[in-house]
């Protein structure tokens, strides 16, 4: 991947925002060589990304967000501007399934993740020397009987780490409201139902008993909302009266560790925007 | 496809019950050609279903009715056995959308579904030429401000045909309980979301108002409850944030179709077995 | 849909090249309702397709290319501008299989495909009266020792409907090279395998033989080379060793009928970009 | 899993194949779980697959190897029965690329694979330790000047532990004509393309130069014929203009090791035969 700074925007639709801008960077010698526009017609907002060489680009980061912010007022813009060099920091929270971690890991490994794992916090320890052998820190902070505490803790690593993304990967743990309130669209579940089918505990029983031919999995923010936050990825896999639960918890892994990483690619590569619990992904 | 009786059996699990059964098919001649059996290990109940060439076969079926009777008894069989050559005869209901109606009459007229079309019943007349072309007659019957006239014509009509199956090809209109009780496990429906979720009205708007990332259809049984019927077959579309309710709509017709006629085909050749709620599809 | 002007381009890439064309569409009032763009960073080559609002649009179709065309030449770009309300004519030509032909028909019929049909043309006539139900003409133009004549026949009866889009709906005829060169990029087929798989003859069988776990269908355009066109769209369904080669072609059937008609629409939505014998699909 | 006997069967088809088999194992109290046919009608042959319940059998695996040969012989079958206890010995050999490898161990370790991993060998030893981590010997075995020597080493570690299976989870060698012999449908591969398309080296931009609108992967046997061997498991994944050649990769091992996984799981649950080069599944 080439260097680049990325230039995401949203704001009300009006005639002229997309001469303005490119004109802008044009003007500063910035070569797009990523571009990606949505507008919704029937809220009459517009959505953009852009990929724009840095290597060549006349400006900073920093110069960047002092010259184009007279703009950006100009046109009303929600707007944010990244350089890929400083990769999104994510920590990893796990329980005691290891699929979907170890497939972030390993995709991360691989130089397939363009992000920095800062750690894994997990309420187990089973994968403490697996996750080691990735070079990365491990935490155990166990759920006792004072839950709060627990989630003290958590809270106060995310913060020591400055970590920018929480994933949770098959944590099992209800989020208190003020964490997510606090890490607002900024913790990505993966939930083992495809919402909004199946809400809540044991959703591959849940399937099972309504006879569902297609299992499937969510990828979404967390919200105070329990399942019911903006979905940034799903996919289905096809099951038949031959399987058990069982079955379908084992067919489901495979769905639900593509889905979360393909929506956590999705999320670091900064192409998921949230407007009216829904997400345009600009890919 | 080659003649064939058709012999599909449920019965309490137990040991011996396909020796018995192919011992009898044997001790006739017959030389199965398909043979599907499931084991339910949680209810353990027993479900089978065997393709019999019937030329080669020293039963006719009724002679295969009566000697197979005793043996029927003595496992506590629910059983039946039909002939290919009388094959499965079907009305398909519509209403002013023609995309399944279409799909399945011109599967059907390819020699591709493998069952007779007495008739197509619609509360509109926009298709009555059309469904001639294919030589089958066309009956209108209007939905009028007495709903229970319009049901008890359409059930006169089912009656008169002597029809084994009812085909809801997108027919949009809430069938009375005692016509979803007369012709259990007959009536066949699509429902365009992929359920569980999204039951009921404009099933593709509460797909893109809650943010879904693929749409899908639902062909199942009809009962009294609306939506909640056994499900036959289901298969999604994916969507994207550049989609509007409408292009839902459009893109959804394709696995509408698709869906209806699979689960239909799987219907008419005698593979879907009703068990609690749910379906056995022995293909 | 809103009507709309469609503006495609394709040049070298430069900086400074979005600025310019934004500036203009703006500087004419233009309000952009869909934008894709496509880098192509090997080549160094761009890709754009506009949709701009025609209501509000202060210039008509013919005073933008008179207007845009300085421009142009500076940027040396290929492009063409369309008008949504001048809809893309096709032309359908089948043989004795219906489902493509149906299914297209249909699909125009419920106002799902955003073209003309301007006529049908086929070496048999089975279809006729179906075709002239939807208020089509129909050509019967039979396939006789002199081949060359047949061609010359349907090349005429291209020129006299000035069509721009010729449809090969499974007619399996190959065509002679000067038709391929004079209707270039114009001619769209399907060819009912995964290419670049099972190229030629009954591909369903070669499929069987090889033993493959999936098939599939491609929509190209046609060129001399025969199946080795530019791939517009493909799919796949799953077989199984349950499946004959006759099975297949029925399942077969479903994708290429879906495929078709997907490639066909990204085609007269002006969606496609054929560049180094491969599309860009602007969609 | 419950503990079960696998009785598979291949022979020519002929009248009461089916009764005499499932008269046996009745009268020897063998309740059958899960029970899987075909019949090739085309070749008039033959398959099943039997999984009898082992606790309540009166037989043990030798007593039925005695019991059931004088009526295997009466039949002309070809035939094994194995016990699930008796788990399948897989040797896993990778190189570089890690995401097969690590998926296969993942899913191993959480009890998602049924069979023994005996080691991992590699020509490289990059993860010696996280291999060590789940508790599998490793042995680097490098591919020097000789690679007749390298052949050698790899053939007599695979004999040392006596494996049944051995997957080449992204090996990158091509194995000599006399291993491909000794371990006749033993060796399962891994190739990143959906075959026959693509043979051989770099299919992913081999792919990309046709611009094909799907990628895929084929897990097959490896036979002397290299890319030619039956196949076991295909899949796909939806590419675009978008991705250059490393993007096809990257998505490309999502593919592969579902595939992978999927092939495997099938072959030592004992549901793969190979018939004529092609396979059929018994699942």
């Amino acid at each position: 991947m080439n260097k680049h700074f990325r230039l995401v925007i949203s704001c009300p639709d009006q005639v002229g925002i997309v001469s303005k801008i490119s004109q802008f960077i044009a003007s500063h010698n910035g070569s797009i060589t990523e571009a990606n526009h949505h507008t919704d017609v029937q809220d009459n907002w517009f959505f953009m990304r852009h990929e724009i060489a840095s290597d060549s680009f006349a400006l900073t980061l920093e110069q960047f967000k002092s010259a184009f912010e007279p703009l950006a007022q100009t046109l009303n813009l929600d707007w944010s501007i990244t350089d890929s060099e400083s990769r999104n920091k994510v920590i990893l929270m796990c329980s005691k399934e290891s699929h979907c971690l170890v497939d972030i890991l390993n995709q991360w490994h691989s130089g397939d993740l363009d992000c920095d794992i800062a750690c894994v916090i997990s309420n187990h320890n089973d994968f403490q020397d697996l996750v080691k052998w990735y070079g990365i820190p491990f935490h155990h902070v166990p759920v006792g009987n004072d839950k709060q505490q627990h989630f003290q803790s958590v809270s106060n690593l995310i913060s020591e780490y400055d970590a920018q993304s929480i994933v949770l990967a098959r944590y099992m743990q209800i989020l208190p409201s003020d964490m997510c309130d606090k890490f607002h669209h900024q913790i990505i579940n993966i939930h083992h139902s495809f919402l909004p089918s199946f809400v809540g505990a044991k959703p591959y029983h849940q399937a099972y008993n309504r006879g569902v031919k297609l299992i499937g999995a969510t990828c979404h923010y967390v919200t105070q909302d329990l399942d019911e936050g903006p979905i940034i990825e799903q996919d289905v896999a096809r099951v038949s009266h031959r399987m058990t639960p069982q079955d379908m918890v084992r067919l489901g892994k495979d769905v639900e560790k593509r889905v979360l990483s393909n929506g956590l690619r999705m999320h670091i590569e900064g192409r998921v925007i949230v407007h009216d619990n829904k997400t345009i992904i600009l890919d």
